[in-house]
């Protein structure tokens, strides 16, 4: 029992429980208590953000410039609307020194109110601001766990009809996990395994976390170990989080960094490697593909349907029944040509791979300009990353929006839903034929809707997993080989949602174009992949933007530089690749010429996923900066202290190439210390 | 299987999910999306905050005076300077219009910005606001409760050691969750009623909530049935309303409005519910006492120790320790006359009438005063409302703190503690040992600390359970003809924390003044209970306080006119008393002449607990408004919508007697519709 084992592991911490990462440090004094110059740097950081005009002239997709103009020419407000609207943001907020914990307040930060109401200074509250919007992401890819293990369940219990793709995948994670896998059918697998990971989710008794005993590297699990930030469960997390930064529970800023750690790891295992997990063996793991990528693949004349969300149990059901000879033949009967399916956000990264043409069209805040199309029948939303903003744009141009989550309404949508108890799991057939047939009655009602297409189109490579790139590349042996000997420079993680803090997905492909001139290998999943998909960064041309020696290596392997890997839980994928690839070298992950870098960064979950990365020793790179300016301590934990905790930090450059820039430098300063030159 | 039996509920609330509480209004046009007039609103309310000076002129406490006047001549800060320094407060944060929900923002509402960056407006951003506060309290009560029910489940295990005091109430519970008791040792039962409540703190699955279905009248489980609001879990329900308010899941403020009050109940029945059933189990129901109240019972040359907090298992066990002869030997030893316990908030409360001589000297808010004393020797703080300033006064006065709890640490505080995983839970009596032995270490190392006690004291009657009150009152029949009769016009519970927007303290005894005047009885617990404590109301010469027949009544049972009866999850026993006088009335609790007043409430827990009388049908009045002004439909929700969802609805006045008044009135209009006349 690895409960049994590590008890000796908690009584050691429990000795040594007090940190000393921040007052080790003689260059810089303590201090803890004090107001630093948050409003100077709140001030410089705030000249930065980018405006509507800046992304109209500089963000490189030509179909999103198109489509904005429109969107301009139309009266219709967007997200960059609102962004220069809200301007200038709160520094407070921004500095995260404003604290609405609790009734007494709202308290904010000042050299004339240095502490709040209840005594709490700048660096407990910018601590407890921080935990709580980690721990919110920890709820958010939590529940989209949860939704997968549900289903799991369902298909074990049999109250869900599907077929388990994954049979392969199944029973090599079984074995990882202890779960004896001879004799034992598929489904009954599917049961056993959803309850280790449910355990994992859900325990209130200090037990160990079994996926992280049963597939984290040995020497993280030991680096963790000696901090004390071994999760109990994530819903325990999240509660603890809620708890000790509620008013008068945690009053040391250190202690609230500890559980944000802990976070990170309940995040990583039970959001996204279960739900990466269950999505692989449910749905299967998809294969290498081509897809057309961005607008100019939507179809006129079909019945069009887009996807829009994170979850994979309905949206699977559906793009089967939109296959169907009698759905086609009802569209036909309608006026139609087909039935087409399309994909913002996530849903479709997962569905894309898995399923013929489900076609990329944007990220998420691209989402309201692809509804200016005008193109749309029918759009599917689940949760996370569905703007309230679209239906302004749905209503206009008559776009039916379907909601299936009974946690994500919108006003104004249509709603065939699972109820929260999941009560009626068993009409999802239903449910999906409701769904598609309504498309079909929205494309006979949308005749006299002005649709407006911007020719922009490529095609993509797709599909890269741990699993067919350790099978291409001789079990990650060559894959080694070319980063040891300095054809590829290192590898990179791309991903991240979008922030119009700064220019709508240009920050991202100037960071992919320094990597790239430098050799340096890009994995991208989720919403920071759009770009790079849709300006032929995932195709094979892309060898023409990389140095010499990548260009010879991808060329060779007939892949294109940026291998797309799927959905924002597919980092687990990445996550696989980087630690196959370490294993080879006999290399601690830390020490490996890698990075995490999610340029746009904005929603809570994007706190949690690179902090997750930093987690297994890996540095994160962004252009977007976190609410902690207001507490020196909190800054300086995330951007240097972690080095010696966790071996890497955060490092944040508004300037997209600089931060490309300082990646490479990194790399190289980690090449040097292996040997590698 | 209370399961199956309710699927039919759940497929018929999923047909008619949408809820119609706000159209239906023909007298109030929808509103949804504008932006209301917040800004006046909030400047007129901002103005009716409480200074300083006027809570050293009108703090209804002498001792309270006499305290804050010394730490203004030592130049030390207190809680009512900061809240002054903080001013003016943020008015998007006080109208529930901030939203700092993704890196996107910070957005706030306004006319020229009336959405955020995601498209929110102002409904759905108070809405979401509201529902956070709502979830991180049931965090923060439902944390309390995992530590009672890890108790029970270690005395089970034989983990830790401790005496089952609450046989007989451990027998009726089982009975009522139909645990079969015949039999079973009370080791055995208190196992296995713990994992019943440890599944509804943390089932993931879809299956019922055994504690609601169990213990609720039957009349209220109809009627959250019918909202769909009858929680899977506590842990669930924080998870999912962390999950929907992240950005882009729920855009439907109606629909955070059902979570709010699902998580009203998960608060509820596994926050206040099962931590007072465990509390009762383990520790015993207490019993009706005597004792003295406030600073003038602080004994000089005594080793005095305070108890600051909520978790009584390492608590009970200090006090044990403490009133070892082996113990106050040792105190003796090093010049002390004994060893003496006081008490913060509730811990105390719990202990005061469970052990000898607790004696209570102030809720969280006047902490800072007490240490002002310099009378304390050791303060012990676990976790919740234990305000980080008190380190500065311990500090200026040698008082040596101790924290016990991982979830609350305090920089500068000694800490001997259970860690994150309780593996130390063996080691209580050491720790509790070590804990008094160091506060007769600081008694010796403090004498030259100047102590200045003001000479205030009272003896108050406490111990009120719903057993209790049911035995002396013929199984509340008594109670019931008094009610009807017109002796007593109606019953309230008055609980809830304290906040500086009210003059400290007299907001309580305003509204007390008001209901004891009209002949309105009056149960507490929690902070709000100690004002009453302290100015004599749970004392018998309180009934000097009381309308003519309230006065003959009292005097006839030998009460005081306000019934102690606990700490702030005893409020379960005011229910237990509501419910026990509605069976014998045979009426709804929702038609009784009840009310619920939280006149002074701060904390986000504060916010669930009178959202839970309002659940079971009780109107909650209060002297502080929630963040809500930036929504009128989400503040007319909560004070007027309720009433036909649930038969109640929330009152605010910034003023104690107008809002004494309404109760009044209300209860008159309530008693006609009895027809009690």
């Amino acid at each position: 029992m690895p409960t049994e084992n590590h008890h000796h592991e908690y009584d050691r911490v429990h000795e040594h429980a007090d940190w000393h990462f921040h007052e080790h440090d003689a260059n810089h004094p303590h201090e803890h208590g004090g107001v630093n110059d948050y409003m100077q740097a709140v001030a410089e950081y705030r000249k930065t953000f980018a405006t509507k005009k800046d992304v109209l002239e500089e963000t490189p997709d030509p179909a999103v410039k198109e489509l904005l103009h429109r969107m301009d020419e139309l009266g219709q407000e967007t997200i960059f609307d609102r962004f220069d609207a809200q301007k200038p943001q709160c520094s407070f907020g921004l500095a995260g020194v404003c604290c609405k914990f609790c009734n007494m307040g709202p308290c904010k930060i000042t050299k004339k109110s240095p502490k709040g109401v209840c005594g709490a200074d700048a660096d407990l509250i910018v601590a407890r601001n921080l935990l709580r919007s980690a721990a919110a992401g920890v709820a958010q890819h939590g529940a989209h766990a949860r939704e997968i293990l549900l289903t799991m369940k369902f298909v074990a219990e049999g109250k869900l009809n599907l077929p388990i793709l994954g049979e392969k995948k199944l029973r090599a994670v079984c074995q990882a996990f202890g779960i004896e896998t001879r004799g034992q059918s598929a489904k009954r697998l599917v049961g056993k395994l959803a309850d280790v990971m449910l355990d994992d989710l859900s325990r209130p008794l200090p037990d160990d976390y079994r996926t992280i005993r049963s597939l984290a590297p040995a020497e993280r699990q030991a680096v963790w170990d000696k901090l004390g930030i071994i999760p109990i469960s994530a819903y325990q997390e999240v509660f603890d989080a809620y708890h000790r930064t509620g008013v008068g529970t945690d009053g040391d800023y250190k202690s609230i960094l500890k559980a944000f750690l802990r976070c990170g790891l309940a995040f990583c295992f039970t959001g996204v490697v279960a739900s990466n997990i269950g999505t692989d063996v449910l749905f299967g793991t998809g294969h290498r593909a081509t897809s057309k990528v961005n607008v100019g693949a939507l179809k006129k004349g079909y019945v069009n349907i887009a996807v829009h969300g994170h979850l994979p149990t309905l949206v699977s059901e559906i793009v089967r029944i939109g296959h169907l000879p009698e759905m086609v033949e009802l569209a036909r009967e309608k006026g139609a040509k087909g039935i087409q399916f399309y994909g913002i956000c996530c849903s479709c990264l997962a569905a894309m791979y898995r399923y013929e043409g489900v076609i990329p069209l944007s990220n998420a805040v691209g989402a309201e300009l692809i509804l200016g199309t005008g193109a749309l029948d029918l759009w599917v939303a689940d949760v996370q990353d569905v703007y309230p903003a679209i239906m302004d744009v749905a209503r206009c141009f008559k776009t039916t929006v379907v909601t299936t989550s009974d946690s994500a309404r919108l006003p104004g949508a249509e709603h065939y839903a699972y109820d929260y108890r999941h009560s009626n799991i068993g009409d999802t057939e239903k449910l999906a034929r409701k769904i598609v047939t309504r498309a079909i009655e929205s494309f006979a009602d949308r005749r006299d809707v002005a649709v407006s297409i911007p020719q922009y189109e490529v095609t993509a490579d797709i599909g890269f997993t741990a699993e067919n790139v350790g099978a291409q590349f001789d079990d990650f042996q060559k894959l080694y080989e070319a980063l040891k000997d300095g054809r590829i420079l290192g590898i990179v993680n791309m991903v991240g949602c979008s922030n119009p803090r700064v220019v709508y997905e240009k920050a991202t492909l100037d960071v992919a174009d320094v990597l790239l001139e430098n050799n340096v290998l890009i994995l991208t999943n989720g919403c920071a992949s759009f770009p790079l998909l849709k300006l032929g960064y995932c195709s094979k041309e892309g060898a023409e933007r990389c140095g010499k020696s990548l260009k010879e290596f991808v060329q060779e392997y007939d892949v294109p530089p940026v291998w797309h890997v799927g959905e924002c839980i597919d980092n687990t994928r990445s996550s696989g690749i980087f630690g196959g690839v370490a294993a080879k070298a006999g290399q601690a992950i830390k020490d490996m010429p890698y990075a995490f870098a999610s340029p746009e960064w904005s929603n809570e979950k994007g706190l949690d996923a690179s902090l997750a990365f930093r987690l297994f020793g890996i540095d994160s790179y962004h252009c977007v900066e976190p609410p902690v300016q207001g507490s020196t301590a909190v800054e300086k934990f995330l951007k240097e202290d972690t080095k010696d905790l966790l071996g890497a930090v955060m490092t944040v450059n508004v300037n997209g190439r600089e931060l490309g820039e300082k990646i490479v430098a990194d790399m190289k300063e980690a090449r040097k210390k292996l040997g590698w030159g």
